[in-house]
C-alpha cells in the first residue's frame, strides 16, 4: 500500500472543528515517518492546535460579517510513546504543509496521560498477574470473578520514576457471580502497581483495614466483606422490584427544534457559537455571541482534581486529575436517544486517536436539546388584573464522562436573557476501600456505605477557565461589594444607605468569594458604555462559593494541585495557557499551571483577560450515595450586567395554552383510565 | 333572613385544611354579634387556627396507621376592625363550639395586615385627594393617567401613630395612554401618605431628583422622564417585534400523571404529604413523609422582607414585610393551564375572607404537576460497557404571588431521592423612583434603568421555617465542618488527610454559614441509628449562602427584621411561634420574632427543634431587570444524610427510549418540513 492511499483527502474543515479521523490518520502517518519502523509506538492523543487568538479573531469577525476568510494553517498535536521505554513525544504536524513542525521528547518528569486503551493494558497485565492470582488464591476468590480498576499513579516523591498505575482491587458479587454486578460492593484487601513501561505488576500492597492511619498486618483470608442492604445499581440484579408507579413524561416538539446546527456552528435564539472537541476538555464552546455582539472567545472547563481524604498508606496516592491524566474527551460517553435527554435531539460524534495509532469514533459524544425551565418572568398588573408570563426556554449541550468509577455530565446552557450557566453533576459510583467489618470504631476520613465497605471523604474541584470577549477587546474584571453606608446626616441619615465598593483587578493574580460582602465579580469592556446605566457594559460571573483543598499545601496533593487554593483566577490571555494544574499532570511535580501563570504579574485591566473559575464538592459519602449515587450539581453562571439597555426577553412571547397544551389532573385521569382506545 | 340560615352546614374538615368558605361565614356570623350592629367594620384576615403539636402529632400518627381518629376542635382566627377607628381585634372562634373562645383588642403598636382590599381604597383614596389632582396638574399629567401603588408605611419613629400606607406615584405611558402600559417607567415626582383610619391623603412628600442624600427643592414640572428605549413588557404593547423563532415544546403524559390528589393529601413516588394555605404564609406543607418514616411536620416560608438602600428621606421608610404586611395568600395569582407549567397540572383554589367580611375564593392558587429534572443517576461499567441511566422525576408544587409591582414564585420540590427543595424565584418590576434625567452624575445606592427612572439598591430576606420530625421525636441540629487533620506522623503522615469536626447545638441560638469550612447542618435524630453508618440517620440543610442585612441594627429597618442577622437559627418549638419578624409586622416596632424566641435559651438536643433558614439576594438592579425582570431564583435543600441505609432511587426503572419516546434532530428536522398531512 503506499502512502497516497492511506492519507485521504481532507476536505477544508473549520478552524474550530475537532481533528477528523481522515486529519489524525495523516497526522500519524506523517509522524510514523520520524520514527524507526522497527520500534513499537503507543499513540496516547491527537488533537487540533487551535491557532493563535489574535489570528482567529480576525478569522472570526470576518467570517461573522460575511467577509472572504483564508484559514489558518491546519496543526494536529500528536502525543506518543516508544514502548517499553521511558521516551516519549509531542509531535506538531502541518497537515497543509504534510510536515512536522514542531518535535519534543518529554522531560522524564513529563507524562502523557492515561488513556483509556492504557487502562485496558494496566487491567489485562494485572489480571493475568501471578502475583495477582497468589493473593485472590489467598482470599479465596476465583479470578474469573477479580475486577482491576487502573487509576493514575500520582505522586508520593521527587524522585523521578518510571510511568505507572495504581490499581485498586475489588470482584463482582461472588453470588451472582454476574458480569454487571457492582465490584465496588465487594473491595479486596490489597492493590496493586504496574510499572507501565514494562507493563506488569511491580508491587501488590495489602491494606490497611483499620481506622488509623498506622498499618496494621493482615492475616491469610482474614478480610470478608459481608453482603450489603442493596449492593447493585443494575435493575435486573436487584434484590428489590423496580418500581412500576412512574407514568411516562415525554417532550414534545410538533414543529422541531428552534435551534439549527450547521457543522460546528450552533444557532438558537440570538445565540451564535461554535463547538469543539478534543481529547482532553471534550467540548468547547467557542465564538458565542448575543443578537451579534461578542460574548466569549472560548470557554471550557479545565481540569477537575479529586483528592481523597484518606491518610493511610498507600491510599495517600489516591487523587485524580481527569482532564489532564484521563481526559474528558477520552472518557466521555456515547449518550442513547431517550436516556440522557429528552425532547428533539441533535448528537455530534467525537473523535480520537487509539494507542494502536488508528482513529476511532464516539457516536454521540455531545447532545443538544432544548428544555423549559420554568418561568422567564411575569407581571400581573395589580389594577387591571392582568398577567404576562414568558416561559423561560433554555439550549443545553450535554457531555457525560466516565471515569473509572465515577460519571461527570456537563452542560453549557444558554438562555434567551443572555445567560450562558456551566453545571455540573456529579453521578456515578464511590470508590470505596475495605474495612474491617467487626471495627465499630468511628472513622474520622470516611462513612460506612456497606458492611465492610469504606467510602472515604474526597473533594471534587473542577476549573472553569472563561475565555471572555465582552462586546469586543479590552476586558477589566471588576470586584464589586455591598457594603453599608456609613451613617451620617448628609448621605444617610437613617441608617438605611447600602452601597457598592468596587476596584478593578490590574495584575494577574487570585481573588477570594466573600459571601458576608454578596461580592460580585463582573467582567467588563470599559470602552463600550451603556447607554442606560451609564457604565461599562459588563457580564458578571456568578461563581459557585465552596470550599477549597483541604490537603496541607505541601503534601503532594496540594503541590500538584496548585489551582485549588483560590476561587478566582486572572491571567492575561496567553496562547496554549488552558490547562491550570500544567499541561501534564499524570505524575506531575506542580511545576506548571496557574500558579506559575499569575507569578508574571501581567497587567490585565483593559486588556485580553482569562477569568478561571475553582469550585467544587467537598464530598464526605452519605449510604444515599451508594451503591450508585443521586446526581450532585453546581452551576456556575455568566449574567448580563449592563450588557443590554433592556431586558433582551421582553420579545419572547407570552406562555399560552394554544402553544402548551397543558391537561388538567382531572381530565388526564379522566381520559388515562379509559382503557379501550379510541374506534374509527 | 334568621341566623341558622345564614350558617351553612360544614362538612368535616382534615385538621390541616384551610378554611372553607363556609367556615370563614360562619366565623364571622359569630364575630359580628359580639360587635354593635352599627359599627362598620373591616375584616382583614381569617384563618385556621392549627391545633397543638402535641395533639395534631397523635392524630396524624393514628391516621397515618389507619386508626380511628377524633378532630381536634376546628377554631378560625379572625382580624376586624372599626373602620374609622384605631380599633382592631383578634378574635378566636371554636366552630365545633360555635362560640368566641378568644377575644383580643389590639394595642395600638400592632397593626394587621393592609390587604389587598385595603390597598383598593387606598388606591381610591389618593386618587381623588385634591391634593393628588393639584401635583397631577403641577406636572401636567391627566388624572386618568395617574397610577397610585400603596405601600405599608413602615415605621419611623418610637412613638404611636395612625394606621398608614405611603402612596408611591407613577404615570400611564402618556403616548399610548394604554390602561395595560407598565407605570414603573414612569415615576412621577412625588408622593402621598394616607391615614387608612381617616382614609384621606394626609401628606404629598415631594421627591428628591438628586443623588445625594441632602433634599433640593424642586421646581413647578421641573422633572419630566424621557422615554425609556422599551418601556413595556406587554407584548401588545412593545415598540418591537415579538420573535417566531421560538417552536412548541409540549410535555406529554399519555398515561397520566404518576401522582393522586386526595383533599390536602398528596401522594407521589414514596413521598405522601398534606397542602394547607392561609393568607399568610400562602401554601404550607404538612406532615411529609418518605415510605411511611417522617422526615417534617410543617415547612413554609414564614416571612421575607424587602429593604430599600435608597439613604434619601423619605425613601428611608421604603420596606416590606410581604407576607406579615400583605400576606402571601391574599396576593397569590390564579395560575392559568399552559401559563405557569407545563404538563398535567392539579389545581388548588384558596379561600380568603374580604374586607366586607364575606368569603371569596382565588382559583388554582397552588399547581402540583411533575417535571423531569434531567439525570439522577448513571453509571457505565468500564469492563462490561454497559451504562445505566435514571432520570430525576420530581414534583412541584408552586405558588406566584403579586405584591405592588414584584412577583414571587414559590415551589416545593420533591425528588425521588429523598430530597426536599425549597425554590424561590423573583421576578416582576423594579420599584422605581425619579431621578433628575440631565443629571449624569454617579448614583452610589441605585442604577439608571431608564432615563429619568432610577432603581434603588434593595434586598430581599426569606426566612424558611423547617418543623423537622426526622424519623419521629427528639432531633438534634449538627454543624458540621470539614477540616484538615494536623500532619502527624501517626494519623496524618502524608498531609492529605481530611475529617469533620461537628458539634451539637444545644442551647436555642444562630449559626453561621461557613463556606471556607464547608459547614453542612444535619438535623439527626440520635434516637436512631443508621444501620450501615453506625451514626443517627439524619438529613442535612443545603443553605443558601447569602448576605444578611445591610441596614445599621439600629435603623428602624435593622430593629423591625431581626431574624435578617444571621443565616441559621435554631428555637425550641412552641405552639404559634410561626413569625420571624412577629406576628404583627405592619408598622411594627420590632418587638417580637426570632431574635425574642432564642432569647429563651432553651435547650434543644434531643428535642422538638425548629430550625429558620434566613437567605435572600442582594439585588443591585441591572438595566436588563427593565421594564420586567428575568427570574432570579434561590435554592434550599433539605437532603436525606444516613437517612436510608442505601440509595432510595435504585428502583426507579432505567431510562429508556421506549418510555421517553425522544426525537433525533435529523428526523424531527426532517418531519416538521414536511408541510401535508397524513392521509387516511
Amino acid at each position: 500500500m503506499s502512502q497516497a492511499e492511506t492519507v485521504p483527502d481532507i476536505a477544508t474543515p473549520h478552524p474550530f472543528d475537532q481533528a477528523s479521523p481522515a486529519e489524525l490518520q495523516a497526522a500519524v502517518e506523517i509522524v510514523k515517518q520520524r520514527f524507526d519502523p522497527e520500534l513499537e509506538l503507543f499513540w496516547y492523543a491527537g488533537n487540533v492546535q487551535e491557532p493563535p487568538k489574535k489570528v482567529m479573531q480576525a478569522y472570526l469577525r470576518a467570517e461573522r460579517a460575511g467577509k472572504p476568510v483564508s484559514p489558518p494553517p491546519r496543526r494536529i498535536c500528536i502525543l506518543v510513546g516508544i514502548v517499553h521505554t521511558p521516551r516519549n513525544f509531542e509531535v506538531l504536524v502541518d497537515l497543509s504543509e504534510g510536515a512536522i513542525v514542531g518535535f519534543k521528547e518529554l522531560s522524564r518528569i513529563y507524562q502523557p496521560p492515561l488513556t483509556m486503551d492504557e487502562v485496558d493494558i494496566a487491567r489485562k497485565v494485572t489480571l493475568s498477574s501471578d502475583l495477582i492470582k497468589k493473593e485472590a488464591e489467598r482470599m479465596g476468590v476465583p479470578m474469573e470473578l477479580v475486577f482491576a480498576e487502573p487509576w493514575d499513579y500520582g505522586r508520593d516523591s521527587d524522585e523521578e520514576y518510571p510511568r505507572m498505575s495504581q490499581i485498586f482491587m475489588y470482584m463482582l458479587n461472588p453470588e451472582t457471580r454476574d458480569p454487571e454486578s457492582n465490584p465496588y460492593s465487594w473491595p479486596l484487601d490489597f492493590m496493586a502497581v504496574v510499572d507501565l513501561e514494562k507493563r506488569e505488576v511491580v508491587k501488590v500492597i495489602h491494606l490497611n483495614l483499620g481506622v488509623d492511619a498506622v498499618s496494621r498486618e493482615i492475616q491469610n483470608g482474614e478480610y470478608k466483606s459481608s453482603k450489603p442492604a442493596e449492593p447493585e445499581y443494575v435493575h435486573s440484579l436487584q434484590s428489590q422490584k423496580t418500581r412500576t408507579t412512574m407514568k411516562p413524561l415525554r417532550v414534545l416538539q410538533p414543529e422541531g427544534p428552534s435551534f439549527d446546527v450547521t457543522g460546528n456552528l450552533i444557532e438558537w435564539e440570538k445565540w451564535r457559537f461554535r463547538v469543539g472537541f478534543n481529547w482532553r476538555e471534550g467540548f468547547v464552546l467557542y465564538d458565542a455571541t448575543f443578537d451579534g455582539r461578542e460574548v466569549l472567545y472560548r470557554m471550557a472547563l479545565a481540569e477537575m482534581f479529586v483528592p481523597y481524604g484518606d491518610p493511610r498508606s498507600p491510599l495517600q496516592r489516591k487523587s485524580a486529575f481527569d482532564f489532564g491524566n484521563i481526559g474528558a474527551g477520552n472518557a466521555a460517553n456515547n449518550l442513547g436517544l431517550g436516556c440522557d435527554c429528552l425532547g428533539v435531539i441533535k448528537y455530534l460524534d467525537g473523535h480520537l486517536l487509539g494507542g494502536d495509532g488508528k482513529p476511532k469514533t464516539i457516536p454521540n459524544v455531545v447532545c443538544i436539546h432544548e428544555v423549559d425551565a420554568g418561568i422567564q418572568w411575569k407581571h400581573t398588573n395589580t389594577v387591571t388584573g392582568k398577567p404576562v408570563v414568558v416561559r423561560r426556554r433554555q439550549l443545553q449541550l450535554q457531555m457525560i464522562i466516565t471515569v473509572a468509577n465515577y460519571e461527570y455530565a456537563f452542560y453549557y446552557v444558554f438562555d434567551q436573557s443572555g445567560e450562558i450557566m456551566f453545571d455540573t453533576l456529579a453521578t456515578g459510583i464511590l470508590s470505596t476501600t475495605p474495612i474491617d467489618p467487626a471495627n465499630k470504631d468511628s472513622c474520622s476520613y470516611g462513612t460506612r456505605v456497606a458492611p465492610g465497605v469504606l467510602a472515604p471523604y474526597h473533594q471534587h474541584i473542577f476549573s472553569l477557565r472563561i475565555d471572555p470577549c465582552i462586546d469586543g477587546d479590552g476586558n477589566t474584571v471588576q470586584v464589586v461589594d455591598s457594603v453599608p453606608m456609613p451613617l451620617s446626616k448628609e448621605s444617610n441619615p437613617y441608617g438605611v444607605g447600602y452601597t457598592t465598593e468596587s476596584y478593578n483587578v490590574k495584575e494577574s493574580g487570585t481573588v477570594n468569594i466573600n459571601v458576608e460582602k454578596g461580592r460580585v465579580f463582573k467582567i467588563v469592556n470599559p470602552n463600550k458604555i451603556n447607554s442606560t446605566t451609564l457604565q461599562p457594559v459588563g457580564y458578571k460571573l456568578v461563581p459557585v462559593a465552596s470550599q477549597m483543598l483541604l490537603s496541607d499545601p505541601e503534601s503532594w496533593h496540594g503541590r500538584r494541585s496548585n489551582y485549588c487554593t483560590a476561587p478566582i483566577w486572572v491571567t492575561k490571555y496567553k496562547d496554549d495557557e488552558l490547562y491550570p494544574a500544567g499541561k501534564y499532570t499524570s505524575q506531575s511535580i506542580g511545576d506548571d499551571g496557574l500558579r506559575h501563570y499569575i507569578s508574571r504579574k501581567d497587567p490585565v485591566e483593559n486588556d485580553d483577560v482569562v477569568v478561571w473559575h475553582t469550585f467544587g464538592l467537598t464530598h464526605n459519602p452519605r449510604p444515599e450515595d451508594f451503591p450508585i449515587m443521586p446526581a450532585e450539581t453546581t452551576r456556575v453562571m455568566l449574567k448580563p450586567n449592563g450588557f443590554f439597555e433592556f431586558n433582551p426577553t421582553l420579545d419572547v412571547p407570552e406562555s399560552k395554552q394554544s402553544f402548551n397544551q397543558s391537561v388538567s389532573y382531572e381530565d388526564s385521569k379522566a381520559l388515562s383510565s379509559k382503557k379501550s382506545c379510541c374506534k374509527i
